[in-house]
């Protein structure tokens, strides 16, 4: 065996373990009872630290400086995927080792005792119920930054960004997001000045069965392609992608009063499952065939919730399915309403049911506030004012109370910090991928107003979805698009739909 | 730290894998859809194959070694509990240590894919197809036979069932299990003679929709003590006890035409989550902690629903919320022909339908036709006729097709080779656990006719739950009913309840 198939060998076993690790957290927020939480949290420590020891397993640096100096075959053409895998590999191995295996231990046992605190601190609107334990996240997520800083070379919040953005740097995300800042509030009044002119959207009245909103949403996944005989739709207080990619699985949360909200989130998973669905099938459990980053993931359900299904095209074809699943009749359920209600700009206190346009306020808000945590800058204490300041200055409104405000996110809960920012990098890249998709195959919007999204579909797959982790993100990008990330599509993208009507 | 402390550190980890597997395997029998067959049978491979690296160390047996020669500390009373565990961690690691781990990841990928195989062929009554699957399975748990019989000086059968049934011989078993093939033919005729006499049970007319099935097992499991803050109970084909003590999760199967067997079902699950509830909280993850062996599980499912839920005092509490669950009325809703339907005696094909009288014989026929393919005195091509041949000679009958007859259980596609005679070994150990609980205290048979399960509950976790793995199987049975593991209760209620007519 070579030193580079012997890596094969043991990053296949620990990407195993990692894939055992994600249905467990499925199961732990859409199936396990309450009284499991205790057990659950010390599996899912045991599945991480004995992943973590496999990883830093000092045989692994030597395998991979021998491999360095091997002569690769490539008489299958699969050079440049060894390559690069092996490039992942070493990636991987920097960051595992950066960390020592009594903290990757503690931080797994705090956030999972966070996060069930939180799930009851949330309805409470009671923060300081839940501050302890997320004190603990943050103490602990500090030493991490502080061990993958100095291991990498990188500031104490790039530490964190690298794991979920490879290659992602703050100084340039500062750069995107104060233009972003600068340009979103007149843009904004703009869009509503626009919006004012044209008819109010009537909502459609309610209310709307779960049972039907799930027979709904498995219609509509199934259109765009997803595959049941590899994945499940179900519940959880907070909608996530989890699973593994031949079982993928996503879920959603059902309001009997307003389908639209929870529909638009089955069609945002259903991008984040087409993903992982996608991802190159030779390359299963390898470093190369995962995703490239988190924000890729996120233009993939951008993608799809927002460019392609919120488009009047789509609605065109959606309209008639949501008055047969609902029996609904009479002008709220008039595609072009429909439409004006699923591209309606209102600033709003939650993140997750934010339009496209106010979204990036809320990122920027936890972006700063995350940075000036991990920098000592702001006190846990003082969490929910400054949260209010920064709603107060970005999007002009106030929460009435933190769970519409510092308590309504998982993220920081669960041990999710420097992630964030990779939400509104996706919304980029999102009106990026979609601009070039349809300069490529211009039948991929007609197909859309069919509910055929066979065409979008073969490009993101050929673009993105087979890509795996061959490339970076900016190389991806500038393949598929002819440019790097850059905010212009996304501009373009606002002008057209909010001030020119363009679907 | 001393050697016994890291030893506890290392078994629990190990077991925290474990539990991990167990909360997986659940998921694939419950939850996951077919396509994520093969990437699942990966992740249990890992995660077996990286328990049994851990279990393999050779720390381990210097530890063990190190550790016998310590002074435990006993001023907590719990020195007892240390020495037992000491004991047992020494019994799984000669298990651990006997088998190669090569062959530990081929076992387990060969019966997760034979399992799904299986899946297929059983209802097609194709034994052909699974038997490539299953020959590979039963290849490998012939050398993985082969090698515990060499480590523990014991018999390749008696390698296997000492997994299962710790301290368990094949030698004692054919004892017992010869008396009772001579035993009960004759007093099967006895039985069916004297139900003859009685009126004829009639069957309850259905439909009976599953929902309501569900919501009457949940009463009931509800009323014997289950708790649902820490467990489910779901559908899957074949019904199971699966998922950890603090989150125990039991399944059932629904036939909408009879809710008797499905009911049924729910009942024995719950006597084996109880168990599981039961085990000493102070030794969770530790082998000490862990149910006695299967024999022992048995007889707590058993004991509750053969036992206890098939008595006269409890069908007189339940009847009554059956005819509420179904809107039942009428002569075939009243306890006594409830009764007289729960107790019915008659030879059939399929093992977990079998009555109490009749289920040993579908034990000792699996028994003896595993005994005789470990030892390759038949081969997998001659299980179909073998089979049959069996179940004539033992209860007279043939089945028509392999579905209701070698494909019917799921116990050897998934590599459970040994395990069958603890089945009969958990009636014999139920009837003598139930007779010394009745002894004990008399409030317990009034107490499950009103449908409290308090009384019953109370002395089974005192002298069986909570005792984990602290003693044997038969000092077990002898404290807690005076005597070893024999088949005098088992006769003495058989004899009481089908010819007597007693409860």
């Amino acid at each position: 065996m070579t030193a580079y198939q012997e890596l094969e060998t043991r990053f296949r076993r620990v990407n195993a373990l990692g894939e055992a690790a994600g249905v467990l957290s499925w199961d732990m927020s859409v199936m396990m009872p309450p009284g499991g939480a205790e057990a659950r949290a010390e599996q899912l420590a045991a599945l991480k630290v004995t992943a973590h020891s496999l990883m830093t397993d000092p045989a692994i640096g030597e395998l991979l400086d021998r491999a360095r100096g091997e002569d690769g075959p490539n008489e299958d053409g699969q050079g440049a995927w060894r390559q690069a895998n092996l490039r992942e590999m070493r990636r991987l191995w920097l960051h595992a080792n950066a960390v020592p295996s009594d903290l990757v231990e503690a931080l797994s046992k705090a956030c999972s005792t966070s996060e069930m605190v939180w799930r009851k601190a949330r309805p409470a609107s009671d923060f300081k119920s839940v501050q302890p334990q997320l004190q603990e996240v943050l103490t602990l997520i500090r030493r991490k930054a502080e061990a993958k800083a100095s291991a990498l070379g990188l500031s104490l919040y790039d530490g964190l960004l690298d794991q979920y953005e490879p290659g992602g740097r703050s100084g340039r995300i500062d750069q995107m997001f104060d233009a972003l800042a600068r340009f979103l509030p007149p843009f904004l009044e703009k869009a509503m000045e626009a919006q004012a002119r044209a008819p109010k959207p009537l909502p459609p009245p309610g209310p709307f069965p779960a049972a039907e909103q799930r027979a709904l949403g498995e219609r509509l996944m199934q259109a765009i392609g997803f595959d049941f005989a590899h994945g499940r739709l179900d519940e959880s207080a907070h909608p996530f992608t989890g699973g593994v990619p031949d079982d993928v699985r996503i879920t959603t949360r059902y309001d009997e009063e307003d389908f639209t909200r929870g529909l638009m989130g089955v069609l945002h998973e259903t991008g984040h499952a087409l993903y992982e669905r996608g991802l190159p099938p030779a390359w299963r459990l390898q470093p190369v065939g995962e995703a490239r980053g988190m924000a890729l993931h996120e233009s993939q359900s951008l993608l799809m919730e927002m460019q392609a299904c919120r488009s009047l095209a789509f609605v065109d074809y959606a309209a008639p399915l949501m008055r047969a699943a609902f029996g609904g009749a009479g002008p709220a359920w008039e595609a072009d309403n429909l439409h004006r209600l699923y591209t309606r700009v209102e600033p709003g206190f939650i993140r997750v049911d934010a339009d496209e346009v106010t979204y990036p306020a809320h990122v920027i808000l936890r972006y700063r506030l995350e940075k000036a945590m991990i920098a000592d800058d702001l006190a846990l204490g003082d969490l929910p004012g400054a949260w209010n300041d920064g709603m107060k200055s970005l999007l002009g409104i106030v929460p009435p109370d933190d769970r519409l405000g510092c308590l309504q996110d998982i993220h920081w809960y669960d041990g999710a910090w420097g992630y964030f920012p990779t939400y509104t990098l996706g919304a980029l890249a999102a009106a990026q991928l979609y601009a070039a998709a349809r300069r490529a195959d211009r039948s991929i919007v007609p197909g859309i107003r069919r509910g055929d999204f066979g065409p979008l579909l073969a490009w993101l797959k050929a673009n993105v979805h087979a890509k795996g982790s061959l490339m970076t993100t900016d190389e991806l990008l500038s393949e598929a698009t002819g440019e790097p990330l850059s905010d212009k599509a996304f501009r373009a993208h606002l002008k057209a739909r909010y001030l020119d009507g363009d679907g």
